[in-house]
């Protein structure tokens, strides 16, 4: 274990960069936070277990040092953890508290962090894989991002591809919302809405968008084959090339007053309406 | 219009002591910020409009008064709603937009607010409707509450039970969550999840708790009848007293690598499930 003690240490003005897109674009190097989501990222670094996906692509976590602080040091937990890494080849640096909160993303850190090279899975260059895809509009909240992934990993489905004009997949808040599923199922980019639609129906996909005034109410669709659906932001719904590339656009019912759902909920319906005719 | 100036005003001390609960509850006062939420409130204020479940409760928006800031002014949709306040005797302040700012709970104004009584629901002394109900059992995170809240009224749910453990309904954030629905549905305050239990029982519920364990998956359940779930926390899941007092445990399939959901991704999924098997 490395000691850092100054806040102009190369290594630390190096994380705290990445806290931004453009540092971590210019260094192709992005961070996640916390014991659990460190020790996930760990252990896919170790094993080099391939992804839940593994027919679209293998993806490790390309781990390139770990930063604990003073006090995250000296339970049996973080004893276990940095044995795990140090014993496989992974660089270690301690630093004190305060320094460790000046380059987290998190109010009350919990002292361990991971640095990691961005590897971006390109859809058009990415094998097929069957069953559910989700394919993410505009979607602008790192929360709704993060909650979209974890619930595609939850549901078993081959993956998740964003397109440009959503937030950027390696914000530390879209990374802690994944709650670790960024590491289990393939989350592709695709370089345009259109690219997308055209990939997935070569790979013998129907294409679903969500849609409040959808000609088609959701329970009624057939989503037992492939099904990749498109999910807009709240705020501006699905845009033209999605409106027009689609199959079917599809409606969730509102019975009640609400305007609309919130993107990661309408999603977990849709994802899961179609689970459920698979059962 | 009022103009205020000083940051010492009482009525500006007033709304800055909301943004605690224990300023809220001393003082027995909310408030909701942002055109549309204030704009749906004043209209409600203003038809008396009996809430979606009016066989519970009828819940109008008690404005107290409102608050702009110089530069919400001037445009012809704030004209509208500021001329409709004052013509229905609703009293508007004007402030400075910094002042405005010192009392917001956003990062980026609107510019208008408005302060409302506070009106507890209680469960054990409403009427009963018939449909599906969502009980909150520690629900902490305020954006998941507000989000359950909102999805309850897009599904046209008869109510949302919140039980004490969960954060508090007149948070802002809870608030700005449910996007204008806490307006739309009854949100009833019960004061323990026993209690929740034995009313929604005698109302002739039948009551499902979600659990990663639970022996019957979601799809399989039979939730035609009047229907409360039980939603925990993705940290904690729901308590003893809601293990115990559910008639069922049902379990949201996983067939991922992710552990669990987000709660309000599942409640989501679990409201829809019996949105659709009542179509």
């Amino acid at each position: 274990m490395i000691k850092l003690t100054s806040s102009q240490n190369p290594v630390i003005k190096e994380v705290r960069s990445l806290k931004n897109k453009s540092g971590r674009e210019e260094r192709g190097l992005f961070f996640i936070e916390g014991s659990r989501f460190v020790g996930e990222a760990v252990k896919e670094a170790i094993n080099a277990v391939s992804c839940a996906g593994a027919g679209i692509l293998k993806k490790t976590a390309d781990i390139r040092y770990i930063i604990v602080s003073d006090s995250f040091l000296g339970d049996s937990d973080s004893d276990e953890l940095i044995d795990l890494c140090t014993g496989n080849g992974l660089k270690v640096y301690n630093v004190t508290d305060s320094l460790f909160k000046s380059v987290s993303d998190t109010q009350n850190p919990q002292g361990v962090l991971a640095v990691l090279a961005i590897n971006i899975d390109l859809m058009n260059k990415a094998g097929q894989k069957n069953g559910i895809l989700v394919i993410l509009d505009s979607i602008r909240d790192p929360g709704n991002m993060g909650t979209i992934i974890r619930t595609a990993d939850a549901a078993g489905c081959a993956g998740v591809v964003v397109t440009p004009g959503c937030v950027d997949l390696f914000n530390p808040k879209v990374l802690r919302s994944t709650m670790g599923s960024v590491f289990h199922i393939p989350v592709l980019h695709s370089a345009s809405m259109k690219e997308a639609i055209a990939v997935c129906r070569q790979w013998g996909y129907k294409i679903l968008a969500s849609h409040l005034d959808g000609s088609v109410s959701l329970f009624d669709a057939d989503l037992s084959g492939n099904t990749a659906f498109i999910i807009g932001s709240e705020a501006e719904g699905i845009g033209e090339d999605a409106i027009n590339g689609a199959d079917v656009l599809v409606r969730i019912p509102m019975d009640g007053r609400a305007e609309s759902l919130n993107a990661a909920v309408a999603a977990g319906i849709m994802i899961y309406e179609a689970v459920r005719q698979r059962k």
